[in-house]
């Protein structure tokens, strides 16, 4: 027999079968057969298949983070998010809404707008100009000679949109899970009093990751790796994941400093009405979240070596720069943090099984002014030295689940919402496949 | 079930079967379910299997323009021509004719020739020397101490050829399309009499398209997208496709000036014996064909802003730079404008399912000079900037194919030929599948 | 029927069957079927699954050469060798022998250690810190609060190695073939004399070959392309494959000088007891081995254009420069020229179906000084040519195979031993699939 049918589930890196009937067979045995508490099987980082499955389980079901208003401020403004073979329009319209539209002309598939993000009034196709409103209806194709053409028929597919906060979710299903508004009801608490709606873009990066879209996922659920991160490091308290119980000698003078800047923050949030309690419903909702308001190290302001505030300008209606970072998972596709004086919004586009592209987006206050009130290249350093570090770990694991010695392993206890991420994904994809 | 089977046809890029027998009949179905009158499903695009398929169906069995005898002037000149994983050496022989060889020994397979053109008497492989006479036959394999080796049985396998009107055709099927011969007797008065014989390359380009081989065939059966081409514009009437009945307020001066340019056209090709009927038979034979003499705007002359000529030596034995541009579309890789003073040739050469490599050659008189009787630039720049922007609408129908929102689209009556050279395709796979 | 399914093998770049079990039928069929005296069916040069499978019956079962001891001179120096997906550090120990340690950490599968080479202690995975000794034990896993994990539960994989004549051999097979040690008492007596443990790299090159990695090894077991190779064929002797009935006239004179050469150092041999005869058991052993000793043309002593040493050091305990060539070629992944002045190490690791590298290592005494003792360029200038030429065959070959003209050609006389190493290849294989 061949060794590709005889090899243990272990070591491998693609699914066995080929026939789609035998693949998703064999892909629902890997989900029963799981090992929980352990990384997932080779085929789930590694398979196109897989990935393809992901897509149509995760992406094309559930709601996904693609901007904030900042991104698209007036009526007319538009992004383009882009996941797998899917490209979509975000689009402000005039009632302070988003219209979604999927970027493909109804008359010969072409790409409608072309750049990633700009303003526009009518969409005109740039092949034969099919011309449709912001709200993707066709009313103009200008083919000569025609009569009995119902451009009813030809608008543009439509998609889902939700602004909470001042983040735009989008969903491409027909029927997007109904429980996102009550997980919005979590967050929004959290989130209004920086009040995206008053800030603006100071910069916008973009990385590609060789790695799949979980592992960029599953880095960013633990802190545990945090070492790997030196620039950050300067703002977290290096206790994360102790408690009273297994804080080491050595790290009993930070514990202390972390316990008093928790109840200073807390007391400063009670001050100012803002919640503090930490939300964590990782696995426990369609739209998995974990939200929470940490204290920073140092001044306790920003993400600076000292803790000092990185903008000038307080946010929205804040009072006081100290507020820590307010920091918010939210699955499957997009983490953020709130400060005082700048948000940074994270959003993940798979590309294919072994790519990802993040887009990372720094907002200030709209009224600050880069030189004056902030330094781009000191709001943006620690952000861009992790992401470039974190990019650097996926790359490792993506390298490493195709080896035939891969096999999964041991998930520590301080990486508990790695797991809970893993087990929203195996739920997810089981119902999806069920 | 999985998504992936109870997807809708429109809104896969691939097929879902995997075996080749189930795939076989995937496709067969997606032939028979096809909406007439809407372009294809995606998988038609971006499927490598439906490339492959198309590959044996079309590009193995049909006639395919490969070059013009300017390419190859003297006995000894060849040509490569590469699509799909095939690569052919097309060499002039002392007879006037083509010989047509499959470019891989018959020793070990490496590539014989490895340059894109030149000129050599045998052809020698470069890894053992094994060589070829220029008929293909195995006239020397030099290994020491070979007695019983049957040379005979090793020549290089060989293609059949036509040339007619100085253009290339080659064929690799056993029994080539019987119809070639017919077709060619329709389009040999219409270019014969600019004579390729006594013209020269001023320039060859080639670019590669991000996009599959049809949707390039596509995009030049229509003119519908031609405000896209500014420089191309200068040169049309901008009346295509419409009728005395459908033509607007706006474009009455420009039909007028057409149809008086059609008349004195029709009347010049009259007198110099030149044929000027329109010939569309692009889904009534194996070899689809359209043929046609139009007007140029402007001075009439050719490719240029005002009409004027770009080189000052006649072709052939005309009399007149007066002669608009004779057009003719040749399925299925292939088109061409012959001017009074010079000729384009295209040849469109598939790569895999979502490259194609464009071939664009333009050829003038062979005693004409460049910088004295052509500038270089000028000759090329209109054909040179409509090449780019074409191939940014094909990139954007790739792109817009294989997202999951994709669905056929309507066809416009002026995008009739389009429809024809898919019903050819779709008649001549099915032929190929039965 | 489909052109797919009814196409002679011959004309196949890829299998018909996509279904593991149908494909692993496909190949064997295709084995069973093959013709004796020719290169193989293209599917085994060009398709994937094929490639898989070489992985599993060849790479993952078979002793590979890894590097020499002069790569890892100190216990905790280390090379990270590549092949398919799979990552392996050979790291030398306080013993003398080798560690060989799947570079796949057990925590989260991330790559262990990244640089090509280098020098460590414990091995400190880069994502969490998991630390693991030389011999691949767990002994720390920094989880904090972690109390029930059982560290002996992952320790790195581990593989076989052994050490012959100053060559590192590995094997990630459970159970490694036991006749390696019978080939190792071949090579040892003629290999041991050059002593590598007291050599040192001159230069190390690592080239990507586009072709699959049996071409490159087909393409090292003859000389009949040695035309090919202008500076390499000033140290041979331009008679390789020819007998004493065979020899042309015009090599008359060099076949006396080949015959004179030869009978001198088989005499200087025997005064030093270095072993001279033949061994050629290319297909009649699981590690396939040729080993030999042949005079070099000019003064004898080195692959420089008129035979003169390239490095002033003699190797090892040996006693004259005028040595010849002792060559070794050893499956599945390599071949070694040991010289008077120095030794060429050459590596064969495939990466995908049609990729494979090649390392190619020059080895000189240890305390030979470069500028002083040997000149870089000169010392590496003939097979740094020679390997240039090789990958252009070997590529040529590649898009050949992918051809559909493609089909297996003869090897001729004085190719026997590419078609022994065939014929090697297929029993491998056949047994792997039995």
């Amino acid at each position: 027999m061949s060794v590709s049918t005889n090899a243990p589930r272990t070591s491998r890196g693609t699914l066995r079968s080929t026939k789609p009937l035998d693949q998703l067979a064999e892909i629902k045995d890997l989900f029963d057969e799981r090992r929980v508490g352990y990384s997932l099987d080779a085929p789930f980082y590694t398979d196109p298949t897989v990935f393809s499955m992901d897509m149509q389980g995760i992406f094309q079901k559930h709601w996904l983070f693609a901007a904030s208003v900042a991104e698209v401020p007036e009526p007319g403004d538009y992004v383009t998010i882009e996941y797998g073979p899917t490209s979509l329009l975000v689009m402000r319209n005039d009632d302070g809404g988003v219209n979604v539209l999927h970027n493909v002309c109804r008359h010969r598939g072409a790409r409608v707008l072309t750049a990633p993000s700009g303003s526009t009034g009518n969409l005109v196709c740039g092949y034969h100009s099919w011309t449709y409103s912001p709200e993707g209806d066709l009313i103009h194709a200008s083919a000569p000679g025609e009569t009995d053409f119902d451009k009813s028929c030809f608008g543009l597919k439509k998609a889902h949109s939700r602004i909470y906060a001042g983040l735009i979710f989008v969903c491409v299903a027909d029927e997007p899970p109904t429980d996102f508004d009550e997980t919005a009801k979590i967050f929004e608490p959290y989130l209004a009093p920086h009040d995206l709606s008053r800030t603006k873009i100071a910069y916008q990066q973009n990385i590609v990751e060789e790695g799949n879209w979980k592992l960029v996922m599953e880095n960013n659920r633990e802190c545990y790796h945090c070492d790997g991160h030196p620039e950050l490091a300067c703002s977290l308290f290096p206790t994360w994941g102790l408690t009273e119980e297994t804080v080491p000698p050595h790290l009993e003078d930070v514990w202390q400093r972390n316990k008093e800047s928790e109840a200073a923050l807390e007391a400063r949030c009670r001050r100012y009405g803002l919640p503090y309690e930490v939300v964590e419903e990782l696995d426990t909702r369609i739209a998995g979240i974990r939200i929470s308001r940490e204290p920073l190290d140092g001044e306790g302001e920003s993400f600076s070596p000292d803790g000092h505030r990185l903008s000038k300008k307080l946010l929205g209606e804040l009072r006081d720069f100290r507020l820590g970072r307010c920091s918010m998972h939210l699955q499957p596709n997009s983490w953020f943090h709130f400060l005082g004086d700048h948000v940074i919004t994270f959003g993940v586009f798979p590309i294919n099984e072994h790519q990802t592209l993040v887009r990372t987006t720094w907002l200030v206050a709209d009224d600050a002014v880069e030189g004056d009130d902030y330094d781009l290249e000191k709001l943006t350093h620690t952000w861009k030295q992790t992401n470039i570090q974190d990019k650097a770990f996926v790359e490792l694991c993506q390298q490493g689940a195709a080896s035939p010695a891969y096999e999964p392993g041991p998930y520590m206890k301080s990486e508990y919402q790695v797991e809970a991420f893993i087990n929203w994904y195996v739920q997810r994809m089981q119902e999806h496949l069920a």
